[in-house]
């Protein structure tokens, strides 16, 4: 698991000494919620950083970080504005070795979508939906799959979305059992949430 | 359209004079949110009131009302509790003389038996949608027909569906085009407002 | 009906590339909530776009669009403020076809202005009510016509209104039948649904 | 200005230990938010005591009230449902001998009425509108008068009302100068008001 | 009464041209939420507007106001950062000619600074008190004099203060008879109320 | 300090149970938010304990507790229904053994009454300030003295108190520096925290 | 995975005619949120049902449900009030052969309590942990265990625990990576996501 | 006790007039809320003022102030974005002259971080603790030490905390006893009470 460095807050200054110190012990970095400034300041100072901007996050690998030979996670997105929270999962499942599947943009206004992507949806170990507006999507994945769930309400939306209120309350009211809620725009944990139920599927493994 | 009085928050005592006054003028009547005690109440002092226990309300037809010859407005519940909001409107469109069929049940846990209805969905010239929990059902079908779309918040639930504040703000937010809301629980309006809007279809007809 | 791009959380990049293809595909095309910025970029770029300020939006008509020869929608606001989501719904409606006629201005501090349009507002198919503050207003029209009521809170205001909190909960407790709600300043939404129980009328209409 | 014992909260007997000492000293009694039971114990105890149910007041002149020879105080409601706040503030006025006109059921939804009214709203001192559900109507009648409007919401309505936080807002946010707002259901409270501000008249009134 | 114009949510241009119609029409002109910027434009084109830059507020004399011969209005303030909302209202005064006493940070935390105030305050034919933090001043007040008090919440402070409702519910609970709200930072519509109070003092004197 | 059982949610077989073991291991013991019913059946099982129903606690001494000889903390309240949860407080103190003095019903609106006691709240080392309704009580005492004030919100009030709500924000935006907060109704934890402050005093004190 | 029936909400004879069916059918059956009178009347129809009062569930077996042969799943409650909602959970595992390990009354107000259960904490393969008032005992277990933990919050408490918000709250902010969350009071909800999520690793061992 | 000036809402110039005349007094003055542009303005005004950029705030000593020789507050922070507001408490009581130990980031997702600080904790005469997030600390805290808990929710955080309200309602039902809160982001307001309950340790020391 790599070492987690929450951006947001924290100056460029700050980010780098932090780094700079995790880097020179060997450790696998991920800095989270990195703004393009802040972004531009970091990987000026650190030498084999990576820039990921759409997820807004930043990664260092001491050695290249080779994906589990399993089923990837699917990560499913109800629309386009939704895709840096989703990014962010995915960079955090990469660095801690999780093979994830994109499945973006399938919305319940088009319900069709999701039923294109069940054949990937039902091989998936977990499944992590990630809506803002209505937040209905996970609801209607829950009642199509057998495994966990993890819902992401996002801040997308206006008016009486009241900044991810509503998808949030939508997914904790869930009528789809084995569906359960990180905080708002939480990519990083819902990403790392979904690594630690895989983990228990490799560590059960007999060997 | 028949004259309408709102039960709660009145009298037994109360309402019975108000119905006895407009049953004597001719009107029909339909007493909404009518609870047990005051319905055998009233029903004992009313001859040819008529109780519909499930959807809380009473009806007094001056003479039959026949229902319009056109397709029926489609009512879909997302489960069996939210029945009662669903039948309030069913009388309230049956008493204006507006047909309607129930599809009842299909909670989008189990979105197949939403599409098992497609066929009675896509014909009806307007469809309810009530539905309590997190309230996903209204953007499904939504994204499934072409008509106006009349979304029910109800108060089915518990914890953080605030009396039905979760599908409330599902259901403002929704990704699909078409859907408008009521109040919570406010099956008369949403009835009303299906009948208003068949009833435009009906006087747009040239003769 | 024309195809819709949401401009809002998009760069320009990303609306010119969609824009493009939609129009080389034939299609109409209408851009919401497009600020200043983002519109000059995109005109820049697509020839025939069309920008309306007031109501931030772009209309792209492969072909020009005719109103059918129906009564119009009216479009209804309590406030000067309201203009811009009223001018969102006509923009929606006029690329769809649906005639509108604006009646702006006529809040319900001053009431005796809603009476000077009585005529206008009873001869429409249905009325789309805009209030930011209280709110108020979609209850007075609803006592004063026979046609659904379409009301759209607006974010304008301060203190109290809460962003739009206030008008959206007077609208859904509204005491006057045939209204219905939807999300704070969706413009597209209230003309997309005026258009669709237009089009309703229009299609019951045996030939 | 009589002594006023708030009742709720209170048993039967300290009400009657607080009333009985009052009475021995001479002071006018008013008691507000009394229910049934705790009235027939109280009233037992008190000779002189006068019961108004509907006010869910008692109250005791010492000696009797008489009105002062003024234009009366205009008390609105939209509904019956807000008659008891009304009341309240009704029998608040009389205690304190200033005269007040009913003007009840003339909610916004049949705006008509409200204008069949008009002549005794001008000419009031003070205009009181008290409104459950939306609370539109203050400022209907704050656009119609020149006089200082209490707006009173009530607790009357369901759903998104949420006991009554939707006419509260409606009326804060009011677009009607002249226009100030009470806690939801404090009918006594408007009335003191009320009396105030005429009492205010009564003493700039030079002899 | 002066003519009103809201100005903000309106450009400069839009506030010139509506000014500049009033002041060829003779009348007496207050603009209010005028911010730096547009009150250097607007002045820059209308002779004769004065700006009132603490009160946000541009005002125009058709002829000099002349203030009644009455006891002035007191306006209190608990903070020196509520005074902006304060001298809206107290130019909302003037305009109307009723004279007002500022009574300006005397909070709650330094109680003996409200008692050295007692005269002026029991004088005054209404008090108006302007208060953010907490709110607590109008319930002292309250209890210290015997007219009418206008309670006017602001959104001074911070972190659970939650923009002005913190001492909003402070003032709608407030324990003291006589004393009713206006919305968060409303100085104009206080000002209005207090004005609309006096004059009716004023039209009830016998001549 | 003893041992301390919430009443609340439990059985009177499960609060006889707990305490019947406190008092065998010979523990003092403080049961809180005991009602009426569960009082009854406790009391008949377990010798000893005392019932203080207007504290809705009860308690057993294993040996009669002595109060500390220094002066007493002050117990103000605002008015009569904050009583309950003021006694809660002043047991919790009497079975720790720190002095208090009851201030009660000395509420803003009536300010003269807290000055009438303002002898006795400087010299308390602290003072416990509880008050629903606007909750005002705890600025203007913070005001006043020089020790630590603990503000105890409670539920009293209705309408925009929302349970407790207004007094609970009232107090955490408090202008009076040295006031801090405890939960709604939490008479018990104002007490133990009152009682520790003391204890400290006692502790610091060089023998 | 058995058949489940939410009981609230239905009636005895609902619940009766729904079970006897499913019985029929040779199904297992879990019927939730069954309270003490509907359990006796559903208990005297249904031969073989058992009843778990303190769960509130009623379970059928078709035949005998066998545990897996895994480490067990921890539920750990903060306190005694939060046992109900723990064990609906332990039922809902049972029911599906997962096992469970009770760790009741380990909140973090006596921290050490928790880490007395270290051993069975880090051992379990996913750890649910049921917290009402502040709700921060899963904050503290998620930093202590791998696992995935399942956080469900109870509406267990008073005052500002607003009926579950703030544990809910809590839960969603907690800084250790690893939680997800379900509705308050969900201990069904947790229950079926432990479960599926130990299927998942059961699932995935080799043969 | 230094003489206090809020900074925020105050332009430069108001704050150097303010300062000026309080140092020309001779009094001690702690600027609080104090931005670097402002500081900086300040600054070059005032000769011999401090500026602690990440407390944010500016101090004048009169004359050097000692510290008293007791045992150091302990200021508990749970993250470092949490720092600022623990540094203008630290600041708070440093000008009135009592000690204080930082303890920072210790939050409970680390537990053991806390248990290495437990001698400084249990020897402090009060502990602060600040925290964002879920604010789960101070219960934690308030279970290990015997001495008041001082809980300062920040606005660290993002989506469901709210801009603090998740930590503050967390702090506010906390399960340890002797733990009370203060507002949102308050360090000045925690360090004042916290060198209150130490100068009444103090004053009650017998010379």
């Amino acid at each position: 698991v790599p070492e987690v460095v929450l951006g947001e807050g924290k100056t460029a200054d700050q980010i780098v000494a932090i780094v700079r110190e995790l880097v020179a012990a060997g450790d696998d970095v991920l800095v989270t919620r990195l703004d393009d400034a802040a972004a531009r300041a970091v990987l000026a100072e650190i030498p084999g950083l990576q820039h990921h901007p759409i997820a807004r996050v930043a990664t260092f690998e001491a050695r290249p970080i080779v994906a589990e030979a399993i089923e990837p996670v699917a990560i499913v997105t109800a629309g386009t504005s939704d895709v840096p929270v989703a990014e962010e999962a995915f960079q955090t499942l990469r660095m801690i070795g999780i093979p994830a599947t994109r499945v973006f943009d399938v919305g319940v206004a088009g319900i069709h979508r999701v039923f294109g992507e069940l054949d990937v949806l039902t091989k998936a170990p977990a499944v992590m939906v990630v809506a803002g507006l209505e937040g209905a999507l996970p609801s209607v994945v829950g009642g199509l799959v057998a495994v966990p769930v993890i819902a992401v309400p996002t801040s997308v939306g206006y008016g009486a979305s009241f900044g991810g209120i509503a998808p949030l309350l939508t997914m904790l009211n869930s009528c789809a059992a084995g569906v359960s809620v990180v905080n708002i725009d939480n990519g990083f944990g819902a990403g790392y949430l979904a690594a630690v139920i895989n983990r228990l599927a490799l560590s059960e493994r007999p060997d």
